[in-house]
C-alpha cells in the first residue's frame, strides 16, 4: 500500500474516492500523522477493515461498498459478462473482514441488489453512483441524528462518551459525535469526558482529535474513570455510537459501554443510543445473537507500540459488549428516536 | 539514585535494608527489568513513594518506615540530642508523599510514637527494629489475610483482581493476591482475571508478573471488558486491595474499583476487600471523607513511553475512587472477616 500526503485530511474528509482509487485516512496512526492509504483492489480494502485502518460501523459499511466497486471493476476485465457470480467472492470477503458491524452486511447487500442485472460495461460507474450515495446517505443520516439527540438535551450539560463515533466511524458528521456537535452549537453541551478506551485508545486518539479540531472541550477519562465521575455528580448523558443493535433494543458497542451503562443507571445518568437505522439488525431477536468480535489478545499486552505486559500473559480481547435494551433511555435514529426501545418500537420505526 | 543489580528481585523481596541503606525494586520498569534502587535519605524516599518507584497501600507504609529509620540518622547526626524536633520534619515529608493510602500516615505514627524519648544513639537501631517488626507483621496478616478469604471462596472459582494488591503492594505475599495465592494452594481457583488498571498498568505488569512466578493462571483484561466477563457468567469473587477503609466500610481503592463492584452487584458476584486493619481509619465516618489523590493527567495521554493522545487534549486522573459498603460483601483482615461490613461491626473488630 502507498502512503499519500497530498489528500488534505480531516475527520470529515477521511473516505475518499478520487481518480478511480479508494483512500483511506490511516485511523491507526492518528493523531501523530494523518496520511492516506491508497486501495485498488477489494481484498486489500477487506485487509484494511480488519487491520482497522478505518474503524466504525457506519464507515466500515462505506469503505466496503467503495470496495465493491473496485472489485466489480476487476471482475468485468477479468470475465465480461459472467463478472457478478466472481464479484460475489469480493462481496463475501469483504462482509467477513469484521463480524460485529452489522453496517458492513446491510452496505455490501444493498451494493449486491444494485448490481444484479447492471451491464458489465455500466457495472463500476453504476456501482461507484451507487457507493456514493450510501456514503451522502450517512452524513445526512448524521446530521439528522445529530439534531435529534441533541433535542433530548437539556443543557447546560457534560456528557460521556466511549470510543469514536464521530466523523472518522462514519461517511462524516459522526453519530454520537454528531449528536455532541449539535448540542455544542445550540449552546447545550458544556464539556465532553472521552473515555480512553483501551486498547486501541480511540477515545484519546480520535475522538479528542475531532473534538479539539472542532474546538469542542474535552476531557480524557481513563475507562475505569468514568462510574466515578457519575458519582461526581456533573454528567447528564452517556453518548455512544453502536455497531449492531438487535430488534429488541439490545446494542452491541465497543468493548466498555456496558459497563458504562450499568453505571449510568445506577447514578441516573440517562443512555443515549445515535446510530443510522442501517444499524439495525432486525433479523436478531436479541443481543445473545450478535456476533461479538474476539481479538488477538497481543493487542491487550502493550500500547505505543511497547509490549507491556508481563511475558507469558494471556488476554481475553473482546472488542464489543452487549448492553440490554433495559438500560438504553434512547436510540437516536435518522427515522426518529425510540425511547425506552422495545421489538414493538423499534419495529414501528422501520416500518414508518 | 544508584540503580543496584545484584540483590535477586522477587514479589516478596522488593523492599530491602541491607548495610544501613533501603534498595526498592523499582516497580515503574518491572516486568521489563528488575533492578533495585538504593536509598540513603528521607527526603529520597518521599520522592520514591511520590513518583511510585514503591506503590501499594501497606507497602508504601513500610516504606516510609525505612525512610523514618534513614531520617532519624541524618537528625541525630545533625542534632544530637535535639534531633526529635528536626526529624518531625521529615515524618511530615513521608506522610504527605501520597494522600490516599492511610496506612503511609499509620506506619509514621506508629514510628512516630516509637520514637519519643530514645536517647540518640540508641535511635536509629530502635527504630530499625519496629520498621522491621511494621514489616514482618504486614507478612503474617496478609497470610493469616490469604487463610481467611480464601476460606470465603469455593472452589473451582474463577476471581477478577484490579491493580496489584500483591507481594509488590505490601510488604510480602499480598492482600488480593494474598487470597489468592491461598485460595490456589488450596485447589479451589482455577483462573485470575487481572484488569490491566490503566493509567500504569500494574494489572498487566505487576500482577501478571506475580501470579505467573506462582503459575496461577492468570488472562489479562482491559478494564472495560470486567463487566463483560462477569455476564458471561464464570466469575464467582471480585477480590481486591484498598488504600483506606473508612469507619463504615466503604472502601477507596484503584481507580475503577467502584465501577467493578457496580457491575459485581449487578451479576450476583461477591466482592471482597482483603486488606490489613492499618488500612482501617475508624477516624473517617464515611467514604466522602477520604482524601482522593488526582495525578497529573499526562500519566493518562499516553502509554509505553509515549504520547499517544490528541495534542492539547487534557484528562482527569484521580488514581482511587471510593466503594460504598453496601457494595462490599466482605471485609477481610488480619483479625478476622466482616461481612456486609457497616460502622458497628468494624469497630467490634478494631475492639476484639
Amino acid at each position: 500500500m502507498e502512503e499519500i500526503d497530498h489528500i488534505q485530511a480531516s475527520p470529515d474528509h477521511a473516505i475518499v474516492w478520487r481518480g478511480g482509487r479508494l483512500y483511506l485516512l490511516d485511523q491507526r496512526a492518528l493523531p501523530e500523522r494523518a496520511g492516506f492509504l491508497a486501495f485498488e483492489t477489494a481484498s486489500a480494502v477487506a485487509d484494511a477493515i480488519a487491520d482497522m485502518v478505518v474503524r466504525g460501523a457506519p464507515a466500515i459499511g462505506i469503505t466496503a461498498a467503495y470496495g465493491a466497486v473496485l472489485g466489480a471493476r476487476a471482475r468485468v476485465a477479468e470475465a465480461g459478462d459472467d463478472w457478478l457470480d466472481l464479484w460475489e467472492e469480493d462481496l463475501e470477503l469483504l462482509a467477513d473482514a469484521r463480524p460485529t458491524a452489522v453496517n458492513l452486511g446491510w452496505a455490501l447487500a444493498r451494493m449486491r441488489r444494485f448490481g444484479q442485472g447492471l451491464a458489465p460495461q455500466r457495472a463500476e460507474a453504476e456501482l461507484l453512483a451507487e457507493a456514493e450515495r450510501i456514503h451522502r446517505e450517512d452524513i445526512a443520516a448524521n446530521r439528522r441524528i445529530g439534531q435529534l439527540g441533541a433535542a433530548l438535551i437539556e443543557g447546560p450539560a457534560n456528557v460521556i462518551t466511549h470510543c469514536n463515533a464521530g466523523a472518522l466511524a462514519t461517511g462524516g458528521y459522526g453519530t454520537a459525535l454528531g449528536v455532541v456537535r449539535s448540542a455544542f452549537a445550540a449552546g447545550k453541551l458544556e464539556r465532553v469526558f472521552a473515555d480512553e478506551t483501551r486498547p486501541w485508545l480511540q477515545g484519546a486518539r480520535l475522538t479528542a482529535w475531532e473534538l479539539l479540531q472542532d474546538q469542542i472541550p474535552v476531557t480524557l477519562l481513563a475507562d475505569a474513570a468514568a462510574a466515578s465521575r457519575m458519582a461526581w455528580g456533573d454528567i447528564a448523558w452517556v453518548v455512544v455510537g453502536a455497531d449492531r443493535i438487535a430488534a429488541n433494543g439490545d446494542v452491541a458497542n465497543k468493548i466498555g459501554t456496558y459497563g458504562l451503562a450499568l453505571a449510568a443507571r445506577h447514578h441516573g445518568v440517562r443512555f443515549m443510543v445515535a446510530a443510522p437505522t442501517s444499524t439495525l439488525d432486525l433479523e436478531l431477536a436479541s443481543g445473545a445473537q450478535i456476533p461479538i468480535e474476539c481479538r488477538d489478545g497481543a493487542e491487550l499486552l502493550g500500547c505505543g507500540g511497547r509490549t507491556l505486559a508481563a511475558p507469558g500473559a494471556g488476554a481475553w480481547n473482546p472488542v464489543f459488549d452487549v448492553t440490554p435494551a433495559e438500560l438504553v433511555d434512547a436510540i437516536v435514529t435518522e427515522k426518529g428516536v425510540v425511547l425506552s426501545p422495545d421489538t414493538k418500537k423499534l419495529a414501528d420505526l422501520m416500518r414508518a
